[in-house]
C-alpha cells in the first residue's frame, strides 16, 4: 500500500468566470467542490492507476467534513486525524476566455501539539501496511519545523520508503532524515539551494541527506540524480493545458516506481509521462489516459555523466 | 421591529492579498468569514443604530451553518428558513497595495417549491410584529419571478411598509404589487427601464408600481421622486473608500425612516449621511460613526420641481 500524508488538507474549489477582471464584480455560475491538498491528488492518481493507497494527514470543522465527504465519494480511503480548526479551502478561479487559472490558498488552521501527537501515533500504524509513504505540501502553522523529517525518521524505521514533495524552510529542515526521493520543481531547487544549475542544486540537496533527487522542469521534462547514476527525460512533445496537476502525477509515478524497485530510467519515464499526461486536464489529480499511454512509450530518457572537474 | 428578508443568504467571505495578479497563485494569510447577503447587512446597520431587527430569509447547509453561527455571534436576531441546499458563499479578494476589491459572487442553491412554501408561512407570522420589511438582493434559482411581488403584497395586507432593493429581472416583476420604495443605483435604473436619466428613470418605475423611489448616484448622492414631491441630496463632500456596503445603509436609513415617519427631505438626508458613512469601512454593514453625525448635518437636500412639459 502507498501511503500519501498531507498535513494541511483543503476544500479545492474551482469558480468559473467569464474573465478575471480586477476590481470588478464577478457572477460565479458555476463552482466545482473537491478534496485537494497535494498528497490527496497524489492519491488520486495513484487509485486511477489502481494502486492500493491510503489517504492520511490533518483535516476538520465543516470544510474538512466537506473534504472528507468528497473522498468517500471518490472511493479513497480516508484516514484523516480529526482537528479542532476548520480546514482551509483554495480557490481557482479559471476564466472562460483563455482558460488560465488564479489561485487563492489559505494558509489553514493551526494545529495543537496533541493534534500532531494524535496523528503521528496513527501514522505509525498505518506503517505497518506501507510500501512507500508520500509526503506533500506545505506545513499548517503550529506543526514542528521538521515535522517532514519525524515521518521520514519514522518511515524509515518500519521499512517504507518516502517521497517528499515540499517546499521553503520545510524542505531543508525534512533532509537530515534521508528521504529517499525529493522532488522540488527547478524554481524551488533554485530557491531552496541558491544554485540555478539544476545538477549543482539536487548535488546540494543530497549533500543535505537527500539520497536521490527528481527535479521538474515543467515542459523540459525531468532529471533525477541518485546514487546510482543520473538521467534526463524529455517529452516528446509539448502539450497545452493547466500545469498544477503535473507535479503531483509526477510523485505518484515516483512513488508507484519505488513500490515496484522499478529501475530509473524507466521510473523517469514513467514520471514524465504521468506528468504530461496531466496537463489537459483542468484539475489537479486527473489525467488523460491516452497521453499516458503515448508518452511512456515516446519518452526518451539520456543518462547524465557528471562533468570530471578538473583541479 | 423592521424585519430584513434574504432570500439568497450568504457567507461573505474576505481574502486579504499583497496583490491581485491575474492567473498567478496567491498566498492568503488573512481571510475572515460573516454573514452575508444584503438584507443581512441592512439588519447589521438597523442594529447598529439601536432598532429592533429581525433577520429572516433562507439558508442551508454547512454553508448555511456558519453564516447563521455569525449572525447569533453578531447578537442579530435569526428567523431563516432552512433549505437542503448549501448556501452560496461570496469571495472578496482585497489588494493590501491599493485596498481595491475584486468580488466572485456564487449564485446560491437551487430553493424547491416547498422551501419557498415553508418560507412564505415563516414570513406571514414575522409580519405581525413588522412596521417595515426590507426585500433585498438577488433571488436564488428556483423561486418564481415574482418572488417578491408576492412579499410586498402580504407586507401590504399586514400593514406593513415595504423597501425593495433588488436588480435585473426581478425589480419590474415586484412593482406591480405596489412597494412603498424602491431603491435602484443609477445604473440599474437605466437597466431596467431603459432611461439615462433619473428623474425619467423613476418616473418608470412609478409608473409601473413603485410608489416612490429613491435612486441611488454613488458619490453625486441621492435623487427621491414620491406622491409629496423630488428632492436630491448631495454629500458635502467625498470620501476615499469602498463603496459595496453604501446602498445597503441607504436601505437602512429608508427603512428606519418608514418605522418612524420621518419625513422625506430629513429621511434623504439621512440616507446620504449614512450611505457616506459606509464608504470608509472596507466590509458592508459597517458604517462610520463620526462620518454619520458629521454629514447628516451638513448634507443639502433640495427640493426638485419637474419641468413644465410644453405641449
Amino acid at each position: 500500500m502507498i501511503l500519501t500524508v498531507t498535513l494541511n488538507a483543503a476544500l479545492d474549489v474551482t469558480y468559473l468566470v467569464d474573465r478575471l477582471v480586477p476590481h470588478a464584480s464577478h457572477r460565479v455560475d458555476t463552482a466545482y467542490e473537491r478534496a485537494g491538498g497535494k498528497g490527496v491528488n497524489v492519491a488520486r492518481v495513484l487509485a486511477a492507476l489502481g494502486h492500493p493507497v491510503v489517504v492520511t494527514g490533518l483535516a476538520g470543522g465543516p470544510t474538512g467534513s466537506a473534504l472528507r465527504g468528497e473522498l468517500h465519494t471518490a472511493g479513497l480511503r480516508d484516514e484523516l486525524t480529526l482537528v479542532a480548526g476548520d480546514s482551509r479551502r483554495t480557490v481557482t478561479v479559471v476564466s472562460r476566455e483563455d482558460g488560465d487559472a488564479t489561485v487563492f490558498n489559505q494558509s489553514g488552521p493551526r494545529v495543537a501539539p496533541d493534534e500532531w501527537a494524535a496523528f503521528t501515533a496513527r501514522y505509525v500504524q498505518l506503517l505497518s501496511g506501507a510500501a512507500v509513504v508520500v509526503l506533500s505540501g506545505s506545513l499548517p502553522p503550529g506543526l514542528p519545523s521538521d515535522a517532514y523529517g519525524r515521518l521520514v525518521s519514522l518511515a524509515a524505521t518500519a521499512g517504507a520508503a518516502t517521497v517528499l514533495d515540499t517546499s521553503g524552510p520545510a524542505l531543508p529542515a525534512a533532509l537530515h532524515a534521508r528521504p529517499d526521493v525529493v522532488k522540488p520543481n527547478a524554481a524551488e531547487l533554485a530557491a531552496v539551494t541558491g544554485r540555478q544549475d539544476i545538477a549543482a542544486g539536487a548535488a546540494a540537496l543530497r549533500a543535505l541527506g537527500a539520497r536521490a533527487v527528481v527535479a521538474s522542469r515543467g515542459p523540459d521534462g525531468m532529471h533525477a540524480v541518485t546514487a546510482d547514476g543520473s538521467w534526463r527525460a524529455v517529452p516528446p512533445e509539448q502539450l497545452d493545458g493547466n500545469p498544477t496537476g503535473a507535479g503531483d502525477a509526477c510523485v505518484a509515478a515516483i512513488a508507484a516506481g519505488l513500490a515496484a524497485g522499478t529501475p530509473w530510467p524507466h521510473l523517469l519515464r514513467e514520471a514524465v509521462a504521468l506528468s504530461a499526461a496531466a496537463v489537459p486536464c483542468p484539475v489537479a489529480g486527473d489525467f488523460d489516459r491516452d497521453v499516458y499511454h503515448r508518452f511512456r512509450t515516446t519518452t526518451l530518457v539520456e543518462e547524465v555523466h557528471a562533468p570530471r572537474i578538473h583541479r
